[in-house]
């Protein structure tokens, strides 16, 4: 926690018993805008993630991206004072977030119904892959087992082939920024009723929110259209997708009433009132030619970037597709914050993502810094439990406390 | 807006001048959540989506699925007298959300400094592409335009061809979380201080959000790791990724410990211990021979479901890669709500994904309903604003006030 830590959310206080990456987005999301996240870690070793990109000093980069400004409290969770001290950290919490298999937070006796006894209005946020309910809740789960199950990884790659999976943690991310607006949005129904919530967040779901026209085009056509991954292009309108130039691959979207600003980009004005060519569905059925034709012309160009600028200058809406590497060099991104650097006292300084949400009055990127393992125990429980240095020194020489250097 | 309408967000007023999909998801979610969610659509035709997947009776699918237990106001927003109406309507909302290419809201007049001499303690979150700031900032912005910025795109499909784009929104619909999250952080906030606060939230910053290990492990390793799509397997574990079986495909998450239960499943217990294959990195070493080896062990199953069924009892996190028509039938995901079914009173019974926010007090799916083109005009303004029947129609007639059929 960093200075006065004003902004947003301050004054909201989470217990963060997550781990790895969507609860860990979820209440990173309320430490970056000022709240005090208390980010419980099961003791000896930590959330599994310290293990992950420790690519300097033995510190790991992974934790560093998820855990600015959250404290660090290292607690034996199989030995009862440690359960007994998460116990009594609950009535200063508003909100507790977790993240494990369904049914291990009954297991610990911290079940909704156990945490409000301990705190009448208490917001408990249960993140999981399949959901809390259901034949398959059970199941263990990761982000790519959600996303199949989604129907999302049938839609990326060519229908005759198998499917391809982003290498990128979008559906682990975008669950706990879904879980992040629940807590938020409890909060605000608190302050009106005084009543506490359990919120049920899955993976499945958030992803499955993603699909903005395939379930309903499937059932609304009584079954006709069946949503099927269809290669580097858009299955209703045309052109629009990922198309090669000599040294790397541009997006262009040149359907509708760009499809004129495409062709005159391409000193094709012959094509803009041809019948073959005339609307997205006259396109679509040609949209092999249609694609030939916009590479062949691409395949003039010296590069990449001089393609799009061509595009630029008659307005068509396009993008480079840029590498991670380039994107961290970008500056629009730079200029932007998107690309963010962080100055770890650990391990030095190297860029993450910028936080996704900027306000007008305060910094997006405060300088935060991300704990050491068990870094707070001694001020979380000294601050809010009134332990005294005897009271931790015994619990830390039990081992129910554990502190790291990194 | 249906019912008593008390959810979590009830007693909060939107004023919802977005279009397309990143924003109406946003307010769709408060919508969903209980909040009297305003929805500006511009005269005569209202939002662009209205035209899209209109499958039965002329009524769009698409604005059902994002316009759940919204109001629609439709009104002219080139006439004087609509955009002061606007203007009237500011007072009586706790923010405005808009979605307009950046400068747009300014020259209709209601920036964050005009809408604040209206409301004092009013929020606005604008919505785009690219961001408020920065050199691209003007940009035209879609979804897959961000996303090859981000650098996500260049993370789908083989390293030596050109990369797949997902058919879905995934950015848009993320984004519109982001964004409904920042509102009810700032909601949070304005009870604490008595201020309104201006978010800017931008598909390319949200995109770019999900790089989980990507950026912090280029720009950490000083640029020796260069993060590339790597085909259908992850790159720094292995086996996990997409499997072919006969007729379809599964994702197996074979690593670390579960990799014992891979080979107990294909009743090779020689691999757990052998020297080629002891950890992630010896496997990773050799992937593709472990794909070869895993999928010559599934060519033997009947179909993708008894693959999947033996990995389940042998405990091998896994999953069927479902079509679309596939997940609607699923029994998990209808039981859950994962698929919904809605009843619109003009299109009929089709399904749609369901809200991915659980909560303990309320129903998920309460029956919500869509609107017709400014089928709220008149109770609108008559219950904010107190115009009467006469102004109202005299708009009416001078095409400032629109309504539709459907």
């Amino acid at each position: 926690m960093n200075g006065t830590n004003e902004h947003l959310l301050s004054g909201v206080r989470i217990l963060d018993m997550t781990r790895a990456l969507a609860g860990p987005t979820c209440t990173r999301m309320f430490a970056e805008l000022g709240a005090d996240v208390i980010k419980v870690e099961p003791a000896p070793d930590g959330d599994m993630v310290r293990s992950i990109s420790k690519l300097r000093n033995e510190r790991s980069f992974y934790l560093i991206q998820q855990s600015l400004n959250k404290r660090s409290v290292c607690v034996n969770l199989r030995d009862p004072r440690g359960l007994s001290l998460l116990r009594d950290l609950v009535p200063h919490c508003d909100a507790v977030v977790e993240n494990f298999k369904p049914g291990v937070m009954a297991d610990m006796g911290l079940d909704f119904d156990a945490l409000r006894t301990l705190r009448k209005d208490i917001i408990l946020c249960s993140i999981s892959a399949l959901g809390q309910s259901g034949p398959l809740a059970t199941k263990p789960g990761y982000d790519y087992i959600a996303q199949a199950y989604s129907g999302i990884t049938s839609m990326i790659g060519d229908a005759d082939e198998a499917p391809y999976i982003p290498l990128a943690g979008i559906g682990d991310v975008s669950t706990g920024v879904h879980a992040a607006f629940a807590i938020a949005a409890a909060l605000v129904h608190r302050a009106r009723t005084g009543r506490g919530q359990h919120l049920d967040v899955a993976l499945l779901d958030c992803y499955y929110h993603c699909h903005e026209v395939n379930v309903h085009q499937h059932t609304g056509s009584g079954g006709k259209i069946d949503p099927m991954r269809a290669g580097r292009h858009l299955s209703y309108i045309c052109p629009a997708g990922v198309f090669r130039v000599p040294g790397g691959n541009v997006v262009i979207m040149g359907f509708m009433h760009h499809w004129p600003d495409l062709c005159a980009a391409m000193g094709r004005q012959d094509l803009v009132g041809h019948p073959d060519y005339a609307t997205d569905a006259d396109r679509l059925a040609r949209r092999s030619e249609v694609v030939s034709l916009i590479e062949g012309w691409l395949a003039g160009f010296p590069d990449r970037d001089s393609a799009v600028s061509k595009l630029e200058v008659h307005g068509v809406p396009c993008a480079p597709v840029l590498s991670v590497a380039e994107t961290v060099q970008h500056p629009h991104l730079r200029e932007r914050g998107t690309v963010r650097t962080v100055n770890d006292r650990i391990a030095g300084s190297f860029e993450i993502p910028g936080m996704p949400i900027r306000t007008s009055d305060y910094p997006a990127h405060p300088g935060y810094s991300a704990p050491a393992l068990g870094e707070h125990n001694t001020s979380v429980l000294g601050e809010l439990l009134d332990y005294d240095a005897d009271t931790i020194a015994s619990l830390r020489a039990d081992g129910v406390l554990v502190e790291g250097d990194v």
